[in-house]
């Protein structure tokens, strides 16, 4: 729009689709590749990755994800719902560490 | 619509309604025919798999579908929605491999 | 409606609220009478079966149906509702068959 | 409305209030006292009980569930969510009866 | 409103306040201290209180619970979201009791 | 706003958010590190804290909750929400403990 020609539009384009991409990192879908954590603290971060991680994975072009920001904060209904996405990720995770019953409280 | 006979028409049509049915393997509802998987990583995409082919197999007509996208993409709170559903076909595909314990970590 | 006694009239439409009910055989809830299943592709099926049923026997009549269409391919939202009920239905069911773990994969 | 004293008015009112209230054996939470049944099919039905029980435990004035008709008949999205709960009190169900893993299939 | 000083309406106001609240008794979170119940029927009562208390410990004004009245007679769309609360805790409740296999029905 | 530069006005611009966050205490993910807990009454507590910060984890800053108000005081279908979260969360607490079978009640 504006100075450029029509190739170097198309360049931008290009490029930004690139940036606009989520990072290859959050598209992995269990970082860590295990659902063994050393805390309920580092359980409950892994539970929110996976969230995220799922969201991304279903929609990685982050321009539909409200212009970059995450889908989640959009409303307070929203919010709701993501943290019973986190409340049901956790319990996955907590029952894999046998709820880290034999761990000494943080 | 324009130049042809009206069975060219409805031959078009027939076609296209071919085209735009989700293919027979996304029809199989459990790929693989297993919950097992070699790890976390497999078994988050085992989740996702079987939410989408939950999805087309209650609805196969991709037209229906918002004109041939993935349903889910339509909206932020569709998105948590949807990730909603993986985390509970994850929480069964977990518990069937015993959360994986016995596996060295990815 | 054109042609026909009063009576006529209401035959028909006797005959027509019979066309319209959700035939007996998808009100039985548990089709088979189990929850056991060979296989986790049947188990599926199962569960969307149940989910299906459980619906059938909440709303039997099939004008209320969005006449006579299934009611959940109306929209995406409900399309993943849906799924939701189909991935509690598969827990049940999964845990009933022990996650089919002793069964050779298909 | 018409004939009658205010009186009478009002001791119609309160007749219309006991006939417009869920009968009291709709109000029993657990009907039978136990979550064990003979077969996969009677729990069921006692899924769906257990999920209208509590609805009319909640709200027990009838002309509040739209004029006496069952209030999850509204709508598709309405039939959904009724299943959901369906799904959710089977599971608690099924899990009491060890999912009638010994007894014959029906 | 009507006769009265300034100071009158501030207590009336403070004072109406203090009936507005949900009674101090509705703030515990667990009533009887325990998940353990005699019968089904207790139990299904108990997920019920849960479900109502938690409501009132996030929202302890009456005022802001549609004036009064509980909230969750609202709709019949409230009216299932509630049941479906009522369900998860029961599931709880149950499994608490290991869902009272080895008491006699009701 | 009225008296002071804009360099002030930048200044309270910066406390103001500083002040609008959440506080970090209210970041940490599981208060106390741990899901053990002495009674069923504390355990509900923990799980109405774990819906808290994970709501505050995705949206710390404050003036979003809807000017500071906690989010779900919004609207009763929200209190329903949050309450489903919760419910969610004291299943894994109340497994954790293993249902506080073996202590004295409250």
């Amino acid at each position: 729009m504006g100075g450029g020609s029509a190739l170097d539009v198309s360049e931008t384009a290009e490029e930004e689709a690139r940036m606009n991409r989520v990072p290859e990192s959050e598209l992995v879908l269990v970082p860590g590749g295990t659902l063994i954590t050393a805390t309920p603290e580092e359980g409950r971060l892994l539970a929110i990755t996976l969230a995220h991680h799922s969201i991304h994975n279903i929609q990685p072009d982050l321009d539909v994800l409200v212009v970059g920001r995450p889908v989640y904060s959009a409303s307070p209904d929203s919010l709701i719902a993501v943290s019973q996405v986190i409340a049901l990720e956790f319990q996955t995770i907590a029952a894999a560490n046998d709820y880290w019953r034999d761990r000494p409280t943080g």
